[in-house]
């Protein structure tokens, strides 16, 4: 059933213009604001550019854990058959691990999900508990590694999802060193502010195809050559273990890897439980249960 | 008919390895070596990396010129059902016009093709007169341009129109800004050294699909690997006017270009009059004129 109180049309027939968004950036109340653990300058760079990024945030024996953890999940045969299991066309090499935060798909990485260096951050801005929307471990050798366009992650969890509010925060921890030319994540700076409503009907399965090459959901030309003329572009460019924190609606997109270097990473959506998905607001059915957390909204309790 | 007497084999069944290449880099013998115009840094480089980047090399005003006589060919009604002239598809936008060193095409450009800071540089290091086996000239708007993977020319020119040896230089001048965002052309330096031969027959037409999507012709991952891992890539950026000069058979490649900012530049490869190619070494038939010059091996002379 499609949700009907829809603050934010998209995947309409005719064109709409882009809008300031109608939700806080940073949800916290102006006296709460400073508690840390971000400081004062961290918590003003993420409402004025959408995303903080942290060079060499975890360590070099984390990072190569996480890893590990990737290698055995490849393995592990109860997930042989399993849709949330993405392998190559036509190999068995295993590109992404969904639902990674389920202690029952991996605990170390459950553990992760939990960790209190993100969620204390996270929950700094959103003023909430949160649960896990979507997460991934993701993993492509040298020149492998194809880009995807800009767009903004709520832009679809909105249309296909319902997440209803602007209230949610992606961390994306790089797993190999990012640099210019294997294909580092791009955001453009302050576009969190505006959303940018997009034209055509979502196709049903969309996710099949929208996850290797999105075709719908994509901002016009017009108003992202005016978001990026505003606000630049910036890549995530720094080592393994690097930290990539983007609010929900910061336009992003990253080019083809052309260097033999691979590109590993782990991405949690931390979604506030005020702001759970009802129904998609604009496609015909809702997306699996390893794309968007539709059952457990269970607040996430600090791992120790 | 095909070329017997083939130095560098390729689009083979079997694959072969890379081998050094036969050809002297710098073809100048070592008492002309330093007349200049070219200094002795610029040609150690030149000999070193394959290639040399002079950023700015021509002003906003001849930029400018180049620019706008693009526009004029748009318009030709003469050049309007010409091969060389090349649209993007279900559209009156002109991307490509090739043969632009003709001066039936272009009186301007033509000029250009002979300018004595160009043709003296490159005629510096092949130690020879030089006629223009190809040229064009680009135009893609923001957003629009595509990547193009990894590759030699000289592969092409060799197995595709029959040129025997390595003595051609290419020389592109950006008529935009060309920075990390918008698809700079990059290269592998010291990848000039070596030869990778590519599996895989010619298809008949095959430059009607290869000037959009390489397929065959393109480096095995191994060997651009290794050629990576020992010289590193780097980025020709710089701004509108700027002068790439790279040997034939530097390894080059270029990302989509995911900003607003068009991409534009002059492209003439010089060949040394005694290199002319005679037919195709490893296609069934001969590339259309406009992409491979093969009637007119007249020497350049310079422009006054």
């Amino acid at each position: 059933m499609e949700n009907t109180r829809d603050r934010y049309p998209t995947r309409t027939q005719e064109a709409l213009r882009m809008f300031p968004r109608l939700d806080p950036v940073v949800h916290t109340d102006e006296d709460r604001r400073w508690d840390g653990p971000l400081g004062e300058a961290e918590v003003e760079a993420f409402e004025r550019d959408g995303f903080l990024f942290f060079p060499g945030f975890f360590g070099a024996d984390e990072v190569a854990e996480f890893r590990e953890e990737l290698r055995r999940l490849e393995q592990e045969p109860s997930l042989r058959d399993w849709d949330g299991m993405v392998r190559e066309p036509g190999s068995e090499e295993v590109r992404s691990v969904f639902a990674i935060h389920r202690p029952s798909i991996s605990e170390r990485l459950a553990r992760l999900a939990r960790d209190r260096r993100l969620l204390d951050r996270v929950q700094q801005l959103l003023a909430s508990p949160t649960y896990i929307h979507q997460s991934r471990i993701n993993y492509k050798p040298g020149f492998k590694g194809k880009g995807f366009n800009w767009h903004s992650d709520f832009e679809t969890w909105h249309a296909e999802d319902g997440m209803p509010f602007m209230r949610a925060i992606s961390c994306s921890i790089v797993l190999t060193d990012n640099h210019e030319f294997n294909g580092p994540l791009m955001l453009v700076p302050g576009s969190h502010r505006w959303f940018v409503p997009t034209v055509g009907e979502t196709p049903e399965d969309n996710y099949r195809s929208s996850l290797k090459d999105q075709q719908v959901g994509v901002p016009d030309g017009d108003s992202l050559a005016a978001l990026i003329r505003e606000g630049g572009i910036e890549a995530a460019k720094g080592p393994a273990g690097s930290l990539l924190m983007f609010e929900c609606n910061t336009l992003h997109a990253s080019n083809a890897n052309l260097s033999p270097d691979p590109r590993s990473n782990v991405f949690f959506v931390y979604n506030s439980v005020r702001n759970r998905p009802s129904g998609p607001f604009s496609a015909p059915k809702e997306r699996p249960d390893f794309l968007a957390e539709r059952s457990d909204f269970t607040a996430l309790e600090p791992a120790d």
